[in-house]
Order: C-alpha cells, then structure tokens, then sequence
C-alpha cells in the first residue's frame, strides 16, 4: 500500500513539473508579446490556457481518487492536500500569463508597454519567467534552495512594482490615461504571479520537510 | 460513523457561514471607508483581515482531520475538499476588502475615490457586500436560487468594471495619474471579489446537489 501511495505520489509530481513548465513557458511567450507587441504571439498564449486549466483539473481528479483510494493519514494526506493547492496557483499563474498576452492583444496595434517603463516590464517579466522555472526545477529536483532564491527574487519584483507607481505618479509622467491604467494592471499582475510563486514554493518545501504552510500565506489577492 | 461525519460536515459549514459574515462586514466598513475617507474604519478593516485568516487556517486543518479520521469517499470526499477551496476563495475575498480598505489610508487626507466615479464605485461596493450577504444566506440557507442571483449580481459588477475603463480613457477624463491608478485598482479589487462570490457560489450548489464544479473554474486571477 505504501508503495502503492508513493508511486501515487511520484504521478502527481510528474504532472505538477508538466504543468509548471507549461506556465513558464506562457508567461515567457506573454512577456514578450508585450515587449514587442507581438499580437500572435499573444493569442497563442490565449489559446493554450485552457491546456493549462485542463491538466489542472485532471491532476485535481487524480489528488481526490488518491484520497478516496488509498485514504492518507497524518503527512501523507497534507501532502496530498498540499498538491491541490499548488495545481490551483499553478493554474492562476496561468490566468496570469494570459491577462498579459490580452492586455498586448487590446492595445494592438499600438504598444501596451508605457514609455519609460520598458526596462522595469522587460525586468519584471524576466524575474517572472525566471521564477517559473525555479518552480519547475524546485519541483523535480527538491533542491530546497531553489526556495530561498525564489523568495529572493519576489523581493525584487515589489521593489519594481513599487517602482512602477512612482514612476507613473511622479512629475515627469507623461503617459495618457491608457498608459497609466496598463502600467497598473501589468504591474500588479507580474506581482501576483511572484505571489503565487513564493505560496508554491512554501508547499513544496513542506511536501519535502513536513513543515506546514497554511493555505492562506502569501496569497494576498 | 456516517452520523459523525454529517455532524463533522455541520460544524464545517456553520464555520465556513461565521467567515462569510466577517468578510461581508469587512467589504462592508472597506467599502464606508473608501466612500467617505474613513481612515479609522479602514483601519479597523486593516486590523480585523488576521481573524478571518486565522479562522480560515482553522477551518482547513477541520477539514483535514475530518480527512484524516473519517476517511470519506465519493461525494463526501468532495464535500470536504469542496469546503477547503470555499475557505480558500472566502480568505481571498477578506483580502480584497483589506485591499480597498490599504488604498483608503495610502491616500488619506486625499480621498481615494477618483472624482466622477464616486457613483460608480458607491455601486460596486454595495454590490459586493449584497454578493458576501448572499453567500452567507447560501451557506446558511442552501436555497440555490441565490446562487442564481449571485451570478447576476457578479454580471453587473463586471458591466461598472469595464464602465470605470470606458470613463478613465475617454476624452473627458481629467483624473491626475494617482485618480488613474486607484480607478484602476479599485475597479479591478471589485471585480475579483464577485469573481470569488461566483466561484463560492457554484462550490455550494455542488455541496447541494453533488454537480461537481472544477477548481479553476471562474477563478481568473
């Protein structure tokens, strides 16, 4: 039975890898279709999501058969637990990625990057494909300082979102309206996409250490 | 055993109805405080967000013993596992109130609501108390019609979200960028706590009628 539940365990990591490489490569593909205002690049960002959505429910499926099937106790069933909650900020990670790639589509032809925000964007999209990948790489290796480097470059990514705001409420800001709005939202959603990195992290340290992370932390939206 | 377990099920849902009402209350005083440059009530809705956060993190590990003791199947499996992703949304929602509540007191003395759409977003706050109230009537009471209604609720609220855009870019907009930024985000705040409503809301029909919704449903951030 043991055994049973550790090959159980083994499936759900290989699709938590599946689809965390998927969102590493959405919210790569966003990032620059809105550096460059790649208006196709964008939309296959809109059209695979649902990829992303349908491997999230199937691995949820799987969590729950394993739960009925071979009723974990104790750290085994957090541990199940604990996959559900990352396949469901996996899947908003996702949600992410493609709000980037529409807010790209709705401004084309023009650009949805502000001017005088190029670096910060092109830096934040970098942290957040970065992050994704650590995700993917923390997740097939448990290389648990893989988490400490993802807290750290949350870090970075509020300073910038920071930034961001005093840029746009500073003097010196030109930008229109629609400049104003799409620097707020693209902000505010490369932020949460490191929120929901740094939420994954902490479950999957605890997957490896036992050390518990309620579901709450981090996750702030 | 089965005796036990409804009573177990009883005493999640009595819990999930007492977190509901806390974050209806605090939409409720977030949504005062932003109107009127309440900077006392925003306060007190600062203060407040850790008692739903703690009973969230209460309720989970309730839903995690009834796991690990009662071992359920089936549709009871789902139930609790249903209940741990109502506790997750109904978390987020007191966050959002927080959120609204952080923009009140960041621009105090000033007030926060851009002028011009003081009506505008006098309305979506009502809305999204109106939305926590039926979630709690829907916990309490499981007549599904509210849910019905909490949809359409959420459809007007997303109509005002995109009003709040149509306003900011037109031509008569004459909000300084910080009126920009906070219309953004407050509309955007708005918008994702009916998001979550709806999201609870087709969480509890299943808990009535065992019609299975998936986690990442309507759930888009």
């Amino acid at each position: 039975m043991r055994e049973v539940f550790q090959q159980s365990l083994d499936e759900v990591r290989v699709r938590l890898v599946e689809i965390s490489e998927l969102v590493a490569e959405a919210m790569d593909k966003a990032t620059r279709a809105f550096g460059t205002s790649d208006v196709a690049l964008a939309e296959e960002v809109i059209e695979n999501d649902p990829v992303i959505d349908d491997k999230t429910i199937a691995l949820d499926e799987l969590a729950i058969d394993i739960l009925a099937r071979q009723q974990p106790v104790a750290s085994d069933l957090r541990t199940v637990v604990s996959a559900l909650r990352i396949s469901a900020s996996l899947e908003r990670m996702g949600d992410i990625a493609e709000h980037i790639a529409q807010l790209t589509r709705m401004r084309f032809p023009d650009r949805a990057i502000p001017k005088g925000l190029k670096g910060t964007f092109t830096k934040m999209g970098q942290i957040d494909v970065e992050l994704a990948r650590k995700l993917t790489e923390l997740l097939t290796t448990r290389d648990l300082e893989l988490a400490e480097e993802i807290r750290n470059a949350d870090d970075k990514l509020d300073e910038l979102h920071v930034s961001v705001f005093e840029k746009v409420l500073s003097e010196s800001w030109q930008g229109e309206a629609s400049a104003t709005v799409d620097a707020t939202l693209a902000s505010r959603y490369h932020e949460r996409f490191g929120d929901h990195a740094v939420s994954v992290a902490k479950k999957i340290v605890y997957l490896a250490t036992g050390d518990w992370a309620p579901a709450s932390e981090a996750e702030d939206d």
